[in-house]
């Protein structure tokens, strides 16, 4: 079993019931796959058992990424930013990350001319 | 003089005055820098000038990255996720993105033991 203790700088966030943002980006190619929410809940199930969990603020549940689709993340490490309310996941992306079957959900660029 | 368009689907936050995320990585390294915030301002200020500007949630004021420090933005390119709540720029850091002086935000591991 893995043992692994939150942050104090990100547990403040949930004791006020605030989610945290996560990054996932590609442990091998660094390419930034997605960005969702995680409660305490999520972050614990994604450190534990090693399978990225979220917390969909569409469907108000936890959502383990890939349960239907099979394009899971695999958790390499995590990272949190200064004012713990972002982490940033290093992740061995199985398949296309985003519901569009793009392996990055950040296909579309914005252009400038 | 830089011409751009807000595509509908991160118009359509800022609509319902609505933040997005915006997730700063470094152009050359990949390094993931920082995460922050843009309202429509910050956007098309960050569009028109390549100077990346964020909105700050704790000021409620546009905040210029660097404006103080000198640590500047310089936007390579801007993508937008498939939902249209969360941005990707490619940037040029200068000197540390965070303000502890680390390059990264997320310069802290949560250990898995």
């Amino acid at each position: 079993m893995a043992t692994f203790v939150i942050p104090a700088e990100v547990q403040s966030h949930f004791d006020k019931s605030e989610l945290v943002a996560a990054i996932a980006q590609d442990v091998q190619s660094s390419e930034v796959l997605m960005l969702a929410w995680m409660n305490r809940e999520a972050l614990e199930l994604t450190l534990r058992t090693g399978e990225v969990t979220y917390w969909s603020r569409s469907r108000n549940q936890l959502w383990r990424k890939g349960a239907t689709s099979g394009n899971t993340q695999r958790l390499h490490s995590i990272s949190y930013d200064c004012d713990g309310d972002a982490l940033l996941l290093k992740v061995e992306q199985v398949g296309a990350a985003c519901h569009t079957g793009e392996r990055s959900c950040f296909f579309r660029a914005i252009e400038i001319a």
